[in-house]
């Protein structure tokens, strides 16, 4: 239906000339504010397509690409993002683009940005991040022919509706468990988040499948929270208090393992007094906080994702077919298990 | 002299019309890239001032406020930076503004990067951080009237010269210092930066001026190294080694502190069997690191920071005098000291 869409629609339904709905679209400086915004609101009514081949031909590229950054965190995980932020400024540099930062809430929000975004600045492309379950964004940018590149996997969609960059999080956390494994580990716990998020569900799977690889049962040994370190710890405490043979932790993410370590490491717990010798505890993410407290922990190459992307992202920009990535993480052994 | 440079003398030199000189300031757009370039080439070498009043009566403000990131550090002290930008950002977006980020190896390369943004994107403001002794990029925007707020008051100049926002990190390290003091310790070393470095030479003052406070000499009691883990490592064994006397270390930064702490930490050092237990330890800028380990530190007000400098900023292009902002630090008392 909305393929069908012509500019003179547009035009009509908003009351305007087609000129006026194309400079509403390519040089708004022109358009008064309010003229704009009626034209955009038809465009997004009627689902008009912009001919993205034809928005190639001009010759005035901004050079910009859009990101979203949100408000600071704990402060443990956050530092994943900011790691692929500063990869992805430098790549960028590299290929002769800048990045204008934007924020939102919700996906709603974000493309309301969008919108915003394209008729005050023209970014040349947007790099998303937490792609998740029916992503409305990523199909908005897609209904209209925005070149767009993620850093994660469409999780409700075909693997190639659009180009991705992912790592391959339940090879991340198979690794850590198959490494409790070897270590003579049989009663390995996951603590990670509810089920139902793309990236939390893949976390969950990998432990699964190295806990069936070495034909054990995983009943009883899977525990949902939140993120967060408190969050952590009392899952943590829920488990071995539950459970008194656990005796390792894979966490899917540094700031459970901080929480789980807690109770790991407890000088006298009351369900078993030699508790902390014994319970291993793997995160994910290798933060800086992972580093300093020998916390063992999954590791993704965030600079290269981020370089990965911008190179996926050149090549929509150039007409070229991106495709997409999945790379794998790395696990880092430290003293924690 | 530069302020006798006119937009005719602009022209004249480079060969081009009034109008082209002010196309390639203002609509680049409209103007051949050689061209622009030559303008601009001819505005550096004359010392051409564009008339920032001139400027501000432009009805189309870019809406834009551009910010300098770096290539990701040891990600320990990188973490005060991301903190800062994530609340700018959101300062920003407040105001109405977006940011433009880009990257820069040295101050002349940053210089450079100013004029290609002007060029390109024209900016309404930018925010700088790191200042330091003589910051030609201070100068040069000082020279054009061009609107900015440092995180990081001006060193080397007057403190009024231009609007600033900063931290002050001598009152950090003194209570610190003055926290070990009502301890009970009096051998109390520093490990620092270099010193030549205002934010470095300004954190060792603090400490200094504690011992003084309290009769104290501080005579041997320092060490400069640069910043990181393994330096702060080297810096405290040294410490301990030349003077077994010293129960404390103040670093400047968590990433010294981390350093020093698997010193005094040490189950079983050579210079004193009982060392590990006694020696405190105090860091700056209360990390997610220093929360995860329990390292005392010095906490920077980073996300009120961030709001002030949007606000002198504002100020700034609202052509309201800004004024400066020399905020309290807080120490935040942990296990470590």
């Amino acid at each position: 239906m909305a393929d069908k869409v012509t500019i003179a629609d547009v035009a009509r339904v908003a009351g305007v000339s087609r000129q006026t709905v194309s400079n509403a679209l390519n040089t708004p400086e022109v358009v008064r504010p309010e003229t704009r915004q009626r034209v955009l609101e038809v465009v997004e009514e009627l689902g008009y397509r912009v001919n993205f081949a034809a928005r190639q031909m001009r010759t005035g590229r901004s050079k910009l690409i859009a990101i979203r950054i949100d408000p600071a965190g704990d402060g443990v995980n956050g530092s994943v993002f900011d790691r692929f932020l500063h990869g992805l400024t430098e790549s960028a540099a590299g290929a002769g683009y800048r990045l204008l930062l934007y924020t939102a809430a919700d996906d709603q929000k974000e493309i309301a940005a969008f919108q915003d975004l394209l008729g005050a600045y023209e970014p040349d492309g947007f790099v998303l991040t937490s792609t998740h379950h029916k992503d409305a964004r990523t199909s908005w940018l897609l209904e209209r022919g925005l070149p767009f590149v993620t850093f994660g996997r469409p999780w409700s969609e075909p693997a190639d509706v659009h180009p991705w960059v992912d790592v391959d999080g339940s090879a991340g956390t198979e690794a850590a468990t198959e490494h409790l494994l070897a270590a003579g580990h049989r009663r390995i716990a996951f603590i990670g988040w509810p089920s139902g998020s793309g990236v939390g569900d893949d976390r969950r799977e990998g432990w699964r499948r190295a806990l069936a690889g070495a034909g054990l049962d995983p009943a009883g040994l899977s525990r949902e929270t939140p993120d967060g370190i408190a969050d952590g710890e009392a899952a943590a405490r829920d488990l071995l208090t539950a459970d008194p043979d656990i005796t390792a932790l894979v966490c899917a993410s540094d700031s459970l393992a901080l929480g789980a370590l807690h109770v790991a490491r407890s000088p006298n717990p009351a369900w078993h007094a030699e508790a902390y010798r014994r319970i291993a505890v793997t995160g994910f993410d290798d933060t800086p906080v992972a580093k300093a407290i020998g916390l063992t922990s999954v590791h993704q190459p965030l600079t290269d994702a981020a370089a990965r992307c911008m190179d996926l992202l050149g090549r929509a920009l150039d007409g070229t077919p991106p495709g997409n990535l999945l790379l794998p993480p790395s696990l880092v052994v430290r003293q924690s298990a």
